[in-house]
Order: C-alpha cells, then sequence, then structure tokens
C-alpha cells in the first residue's frame, strides 16, 4: 500500500471524511449532516471527531490531509469567511484546527469549485488537459481553472468566479447583489423561475404536475425531468438557459483559449438537452480558431467528485504551492 | 556592455527593428513604412535587410532576437495567419525567414498584445505584479495575459481576445463578425461612431468643428480632444464607452481575480475622462472582494512601448517555453 490520504469535505448540508490514495481510489469514508445551525466550533468538533474514527480505523499512517469546504477561504493561511452556505462562519481557521489535531501532518484547503476542479482535471473529464475549465451549474454557478497545468487561484484566491461575469446588463438581480450575471440566468434556481414565470403564457402542465400540483415547488429537477420525457415547455427552458450558459462560455473561450470545459451538475444531468443549445451558442458567439480546439463536455465524477476533490488538492497543492 | 537583443516589430503602417539590452533600454533604431500593399515576400525582404543594416552597426554580438506582430499566429510553428492589418499574410513562416537571415540565433515571435502585456509587465505600470491583465483599446481591443508571474498564451495563442467578449447580446456588430463584442461598443471606432450617431439628438458642434466641419471625419482622437476642452457632448460619450470597459473589465476581475489591470491607448489619452466611468462600473460589477485587490491604471511605455514588447519577450520566452 502507498501513501494514504485524508480527505474532508465541508458542505452546508453534510460533511464527509475519506480516506483515499494519491491517484484517487477510496479506501474508506464516514458522513455526518452539518446541522449548520450548531455553529462553527460544534461542527468542527465534531467533524475532528469523525475524522479521528476513520484514521484510527485505518491501518496505514496518513500522509496528509486536503479539505475542501465552500468558499470565500484564503488558502494561504487556511481561514474560512462566512461561505454563503455556512452562515456565521466568519473567520475560522479551519486549516490550522486540523494542524492542531493531525500534529505534524501537512493540511492543504481550497474552495470546492477549485478542488473539484482539480479532481476532474486528475481523474475525470479534464484528464489530459492542459487548460482546462471546470464549471458546476448547480444551487450556484462557480469554476475553477488550471492553467498551463496547474490550478490558477488568483490574487486572492478569487479566481474562476465565472458565474458573476454580466450577461445581460440590465437582467434579473443576482443573489450576489450584481445585476444579469449568469448565475442569475442559468443557475438550477435560475431555471426553476424562469419556468414557474413562463407558467402564465406557455403550457407547462407537465411541469406542475411533476411538483404535485404547487407551481411554487417547481424545481429544476423537474424541468430536467420533464424535458427527458420530451415535454417540449420543459425543452425551451433548458434552451434558453443553454443560451445564456453558451455567451458565457464564450466569453471565457476568448479570455482563456482553454482545450476542454467541464460542465457539472445540471449538463450532467440534462445531457443534450442543454449542451445542444450551450455548443451552438458558443459556435455564434466565440471565435471558430479558437471554439474548434475546445471541447465541452460533462462532469465524469459523479458522486464520488466531492470526496476526491478534497483527496485530489493534497498532491497538486504540494507541487505548485508558492 | 551585457547582451544586445534585436526587437523586429512588424505593424500594418510601420515595421521597425530595435537594439535593446535585456533590462530594457533601447540602443538604437531603424523604422521603415510597411507598403503592406507590395506583399509579405517584399516586406519581409526589406525588413531583413534593415535588421542587416542596424545589427552591422552595432558593435556589439546579437544574443536573441525577438519578432512582436500582429495575430493570429502560432508561437510553436512561427507562423502567421493573415492578421487584419497585413492582408495576404496566410501561413507565413517570419520566424524561419528570420532564422534563416540570423544562423544560429535564437528566434522568438508573439502576437503584438501579448507582447507588449509582457514589455508593461517588465518595465511599466505592469512592474511587480503577479497576476496583470494587459488591454489595448485602440483600434480594436485586445489583451495579453501574466499569470501567476507568466505569459499564459492558452491553447493555440488565442488567450486574452477579451475585446471579444459578448458584452450586450443584441448589440452592434462587430467587425469579428459576432454580436455586441466589447469590441464594437467601445474601441476607438465604436467610440467615433457613437459621437456621429448621437449627433442627432445630442449637441455636438465642438466635435463637428475639430473634424473641420465633416461630421463623417470624426474619430476618437477628437472626441478625446473635445472632452478634454470640456465639452459635455463629448464627455457623455467616453462615460458611455467606459461602461462598456467597466463591464468587460469586472468580467475579467470575477474570472481572473488579477492584482493589476493596465489600459493602453485611450486611457492613456482621456485619463479620468475615462477612467472614472471604467472605476465606477467596475464597483458596480464585480465583487467588492475581488475589485478592492486590483488597480486599474493607464499604461505606461508610451510610445516606446512597441518597440520594447519585441524585446521583452526574448527572456520571457527563453525562461518559460513549453
Amino acid at each position: 500500500m502507498d501513501r494514504v490520504f485524508l480527505g474532508v469535505d465541508i458542505g452546508g448540508t453534510k460533511c464527509a471524511v475519506t480516506l483515499g490514495t494519491p491517484d484517487g481510489a477510496i479506501l474508506d469514508r464516514l458522513a455526518m449532516p452539518t446541522q449548520a445551525e450548531t455553529g462553527p466550533a460544534a461542527i468542527m468538533e465534531r467533524l475532528i471527531s469523525l475524522a479521528h474514527e476513520l484514521t484510527a480505523s485505518s491501518g496505514h499512517p496518513i500522509a496528509g490531509i486536503g479539505i475542501s469546504c465552500g468558499g470565500p477561504l484564503d488558502t494561504r493561511t487556511g481561514m474560512v469567511y462566512s461561505p454563503p452556505n455556512l452562515p456565521g462562519w466568519e473567520g475560522i481557521p479551519v486549516r490550522s484546527m486540523f494542524e492542531d489535531a493531525f500534529a505534524g501532518l501537512p493540511v492543504v484547503i481550497e474552495n470546492d469549485a477549485n478542488a473539484t476542479a482539480v479532481a476532474e482535471w486528475k481523474w475525470g473529464a479534464g484528464r489530459g488537459a492542459r487548460n482546462m475549465v471546470y464549471l458546476t451549474q448547480g444551487t450556484g454557478i462557480g469554476g475553477g481553472l488550471i492553467l498551463d497545468g496547474r490550478l490558477y487561484r488568483g490574487t486572492n484566491d478569487l479566481a474562476g468566479e465565472v458565474g458573476h461575469q454580466t450577461i445581460l446588463p440590465e437582467g434579473p438581480l443576482c443573489g450576489c447583489g450584481k445585476r444579469g450575471c449568469l448565475e442569475a440566468l442559468a443557475s438550477g434556481p435560475a431555471i426553476a423561475r424562469l419556468a414557474r414565470e413562463s407558467l402564465h403564457y406557455r403550457r407547462g402542465q407537465r411541469l406542475v404536475e411533476l411538483a404535485g400540483g404547487r407551481p411554487a415547488d417547481i424545481t429544476a429537477r423537474h424541468v430536467v425531468e420533464a424535458a427527458r420525457e420530451g415535454d417540449s415547455f420543459s425543452r425551451a427552458i433548458l434552451e434558453e438557459a443553454g443560451t445564456y450558459m453558451g455567451i458565457g462560455l464564450a466569453n471565457i473561450i476568448q479570455i482563456l483559449n482553454p482545450e476542454r470545459i467541464v460542465l457539472g451538475t445540471i449538463a450532467v444531468h440534462a445531457g443534450d438537452l442543454i449542451l445542444n443549445a450551450i455548443r451552438r451558442t458558443v459556435a455564434e458567439r466565440a471565435w471558430e480558431r479558437a471554439y474548434s480546439v475546445c471541447e465541452i463536455v460533462p462532469a465524469a465524477l459523479g458522486d464520488r467528485a466531492q470526496d476526491l476533490a478534497a483527496i485530489a488538492i493534497i498532491e497538486s497543492a504540494a507541487n505548485d504551492r508558492r
């Protein structure tokens, strides 16, 4: 057996600790509900206990720890600053709490979008690409950039916030407070809102049915499900969201000239129902010379992505730390 | 005397050869009109003669050659592919022609926006920045990216084409064939067009006067000149262009989280008359956490930029060549 890594995934609804190998095999795993309302101190205490429990059961010494957590956070100091899904985590020294609990072990922390980008690049749909952009299109739209063969973090760990580029200057207000962001037009909640607002003048019976007869309960999952069944109303909604995504990806292609764009979450579930509109719009909005070298593909790691993300950053961080 | 470099700048109206030092001092220079209509073979022959003339007069051996030329071009093969300002240059092996003419010397080629980015980063307004975006806002809007302390070229040398991100999806047609690009809204020609189109319903007498009484002859230079004099019509035009630039820069900040953005050409001439609108819009459109670490400044190299660009890429290319 080679070295063994400990991965820690901190999320708004659940946390998990994972034992994995440097080549991305998962050996063991424990999870717990976050219970965000109990606050950072209690959550960190339970999480560190869980990590001790997992590593005690492992027959192998741990070689390093990787923590994947919602941003904003500072990878140099290891401090976390109030991620949207972890209210009250303002200035929590997450990395040093793990350093104290596992004395002597190297600990790295990365925001979850960057960490997932590294995992998809090492073991998923980004494998072999020198320049890769990862985007998750779920509750929010975030991303991570692999440029010239390594993670690019930006000046204060905010690179890759591709969901908050302006697509429509006079568009709807975004959760971030800005107007017309990609996230306000093509995230899961944006797709659900678009569907609900369109019910008034288009036919969306199947969608209302899937939502148990309550239009207010329609989610992006329902839209994808109905579109898969052939519902033309839901297909049109995904086309519209895909068009906005396509504008955002075309901008990324013009600025970064990547060879691959990996799309998580909705693109994985909806496939060509959204990818066709994305690819068509990219062809309209980016230069042929640039988009012809760029594949747009769904993410490949599925449910394992979050666990692997925390494992993936360990070696990467050791390699390219400033 | 240290090593001496030969810089070659190939432009649509003039070409120049320069002797310079690795630390950016210019020792000597010869220039010639391009006469683009004479075609690539004749131009390259005259240019290589000019380079021989310059280097023969130098008392020092040449250590390397850098060529700055309009893109698209391929930095790996050294081929140039029909830059907009050099019609007919389709597949011209510019680098190997210089390699043949100066046997044994290392020759590198870079598109002019990337080369100017490196020059501003080494010796101009970008000095000391680890992550810097250079933008020229002139006839076109192009750019170059310095990320994690080195030039980022992208997959096939098209990174940094920031002028062709979509700002208004239903906006005016761009010279590149796409709709609503930043370049179609904020370049020199776009500013002139905006001024001409606005004459019908706003007062722009001073501008028409500067253009010799011929509205069709209004240029961005006239707009900047009138704005400097206090003409409110021209100031409003620059505000509008600055607002579009601000949206484009905010997108760049969200995606790349740079610590400095260096703006060439119009920002240098117009100063705060356009920078104020740019900075205000960035504050509205980018996250505080990201724009607060990013200075937006005018370029510093002025008329020397193009000569220094060709010199600047020589060492850089030697350092980070793939």
